[in-house]
């Protein structure tokens, strides 16, 4: 029968399999969902697949998005619990996995998450063997840590999103007191995403005009200023926002977006992500936490060493071992 | 006391007031927050205000949007539950308002809104008196009526997003059927937005060739290949999509980017919106629905007058007729 | 020797082979070079390659270019008069060539770039035997037919820049007359990039509206408006800029620009490109010239078969008369 | 008489005159053009003014521009020799003047173009009395001096794109020298755009650590690793692409469109850009050269006060008197 699309269209050419550069993101929630927009409006991506136990939230999801393509430069989206649907990928992002429940201690949450991992992980691989994995799932360090055991691939290839995030926020609280653009505004925040992150403050710097060289007692607590409250800010607006609005998906998102871009695009830019830390500022376990590294194609293919104040490498090396004491307790 | 910013920075010059390129969110729900990351990222306005009556929420969300400060160009980002947060917007685009409650008529559903714009409008005119608006809250059309009635502004000056999105929406499906990107495919969707809705069958085309001049039944009961469950599936997937996720956030906001960047940037593009329709397709009422305008810096400045065929005219007339019914009962 | 790099850096990874997006133009000309900076500016591209015979022009655009690099998100950029920096190119720009001498026939133009694409299109599919081809070199219809007969690659993967360039004009000069941004003016020019090619007016639309309901002799002799005004500045406003600046250079890569963008992120939208034409509209030689083409990851995946008037086809017959009278002759 | 347009176009207000972002360029050569398309392209204006006293080229470059438009979302683009058509913008960029003749001396050349801003300075201000400019002009340091004279307006709105590419290109060099990217290789050369360029050792730094507590003898001659080549390099690569390439283009454009984000986005980053630095460093002469300054919408709102070494200070010492021996000469 003579349809529309016959009487319209003359094929030119059987199609030939090309290497796409493909972005999956397992997990379609609110931090799934808001790096998929991201990439989209930046362009990142050829092709975008997402996978999800749910699947009407999925196919829910999918719709909404696809529904935005012909006011974007949008590629192909596709979608299914399966994972099939990511094979081929260069880059997984990785968002999904189990809450916390009222009363669960944070070991028994990552036992969980283990559990979901073992699943999760596997699957990945099997259909991207050679793809880079950016894991966002909280607890972010230990998971990370967790991939690269389930996933057995190079350590390079298996990335922490970590303190990329803690760093924008330590940076824009930075700004917000300077009056200064948090792009102009330049320090890390290193270790555990979280609780026990450690800011640099001995690299703090605006112009490279150094802040301990206005004021060395920043990030003490005989400053004066109490420039320690701005890292306090970044640890406990966290915290905040999941009171306030239930989750947090906005600065995640551009921060994982900003990984990705530095993957895909083979920038090697500096960022602190999660990677195996062994070796360097004295941590003598396999433990993944933040330090800077250079990210390209290859994922971390390079690390900065820094020369950290010995109060810095002190503190590096406390949130290390908060890290390791639950780490060695996992069941694999 | 020397403080560290005192002994960074000396200031140069007491600022002055500087006309801005502001836009204003009002609902920091599910689709006011898509719509500002998607503003951000396309970069189209030098500072963004967001207001709410949540003010927690507001806050968590403003937050998380200020946390992605340092990686991409943004601009100065302000919220409060106060309207005065507002002034001197270019644009205000209107997201809040109650939702559906179980067992609610859409009257019902609509004068409860009416009472919230009551507030709102005149709030925002009084901050903004120059302002362009977009009407984003639904039942769309009714209540972009409302606002200019509310507003006493110029008719130009108040725009439902509409058929935008049943456009795109319609222009994605067409496209995954013929294989094209629905950039690629066009057609439009006028009237209501929703149920009453009326794709224009006699103008889709491709390239330029109609595909009425391939399929002659196209959109009507005879057509074998069935083109009308295009717009069907157009109706359908608002209500599926909130069945799967509960809501409709990333289409409606790319939607409101897209007519958001037709004002800024004063394209002069021509998009299916809701404005002020009596004169045109033989609508006698003050209704507002969708039909093809022109969009530039002072809102809707010009309309395309289509050539309908007959049974379009009649069904734009229809759908006029439904929102007429509820729109002559409510009490402003 | 500690140096600052083996203090600061320690690796972490052997690099592995990655599939990059690589785009390679050969010419670094006006044209090649606008192309060059607008890619890098739309981020289309994970690693840049230019070509170019004149080694120090080469040298001196490449730096200029790479001096942008901390101001946007900027990919590795390399040059070469060595086709070997352009390997595994996924897509070669080819813009460099003879530019007509004083005097010099038409043919004799065509032979001279036939002697300089038998050795620039070899050297090119040696190191990327996969790449699609743009062709933007003039006369660009036939030069498109001889880099597909000297590649011996697929006709779907030799594609001209051809009318896409023209038909951007022609929307623009019909958005500047009706006062709509001419992304809202939809409309074709087809047949040879040039003094032949042909409007369609009978697919020319605003909103899907067909002009030529407005005005039936639209495009005629007979039209009292004089509509094929607009076509002839489409056709003579490239010899008014060459008069007026010496060369064209900022539509040509806007145009390249955008045909790319459907390349490298497999869009399938539909663009008047330059390819094989045999079979189509009447035409019975070996011709390519612009018909409206679908674009995705494998160049001209399919084409559009519109309905043309017997005086368009008629006209773009002609047109193809006059490419195959140089055709015919040329020596390859 | 029926139009097309008259049949097409229904007009639904009489516009209303709109506060714009508009940007204007003066001068339309390899500079000013490249300026152009990348703030189209940046998306960074909703108005392009072009003024040039050769009108043909204008007229070229600026149909060359325009026929990109329905390719990008391109505003309004407009050109003429009379300033007129710049009235009230936003921010004026300038890179319009006469270029060194054999045999001139540099002075012979400052006093050339102090003749032409004498016409085009109180020109721009008659037309935009509140905006801000951008001189590109070189010698860039003295024609800001001259621009801020002849204009009278606060010092804070006459802005010289100076050292702002330098910095670029000492940072790219940085990080081809490490193999990381020059986003995150951080750094600053100030004074004089060009030979007397200071470069800021200092402040160098990689994630905040400083390359000069990794090599205590970098910049100076004493370095082993002979780093001070890479400030060499930044003074030679503008001599040696005017060798190869005839004058430089991109690399200047990227720095200019990256000013301008900053002002007419109003973020507050800082960049090296040519100010009125008298009072700083030991600095006693009305100069204006490049410090590091916070840009919003006014421009340079702020300065910051770096501390230098003594040798870094002498050497910025030097660069303005070398200035000022220029400078004191001058006949405004």
């Amino acid at each position: 029968m003579a349809t529309v699309k016959s009487e319209l269209i003359q094929n030119f050419t059987s199609e030939e399999a090309v290497q796409h550069n493909k972005i999956s993101i397992v997990g379609a929630g609110s931090v799934g969902t808001a790096c998929a927009i991201s990439i989209l409006l930046k362009g990142l991506s050829d092709e975008l697949a997402i996978v999800d136990t749910n699947e009407g939230k999925l196919k829910g999801e999918t719709m909404d998005l696809q529904h935005g393509s012909p006011l974007m430069k949008m590629p192909n989206i596709v979608s299914s619990k399966d994972y099939r649907v990511t094979a081929n990928s260069n880059l997984v992002i990785i968002t999904g996995g189990a809450r916390q429940i009222k009363g669960e201690t944070r070991l028994d949450l990552v036992q969980r998450n283990v559990s979901i991992f073992k699943v999760m992980i596997p699957s990945i691989i099997e259909h991207s063997p050679h793809c880079k994995m950016i894991i966002v799932t909280n607890p972010v360090d230990i998971l990370t840590y967790v991939a690269w055991k389930l996933s057995a691939v190079p350590k390079n290839r298996v990335i922490g999103s970590g303190c990329n995030l803690d760093t924008a926020r330590f940076r824009y609280f930075i700004g917000q007191k300077l009056g200064i653009h948090s792009e102009s505004c330049h320090g890390l925040v290193l270790g555990e995403h979280g609780d026990s992150s450690v800011p640099v403050w001995s690299g703090v710097n605006i112009a490279g005009l150094r802040l301990k060289d206005l004021n060395s007692a920043i990030g003490t607590d005989k400053d004066p200023e109490q420039w320690e409250d701005v890292h306090k800010r970044v640890v406990s607006s966290g915290y905040e926002m999941l009171k306030m609005k239930g989750y947090t998906s906005w600065g995640v998102s551009q921060s994982v977006t900003d990984i990705t871009e530095s993957i895909v695009k083979n920038l090697r830019r500096v960022h602190p992500v999660s990677t195996l830390s062994k070796g360097l500022y004295g941590i003598k376990e396999e433990i993944f936490f933040s330090i800077p590294c250079i990210l390209g194609e290859n994922g971390v293919t390079d690390l900065i060493k820094l020369k950290l104040t010995p109060e810095e490498e002190a503190r590096l090396r406390k949130s290390a071992d908060t890290l390791w004491n639950i780490q060695k307790q996992i069941k694999l």
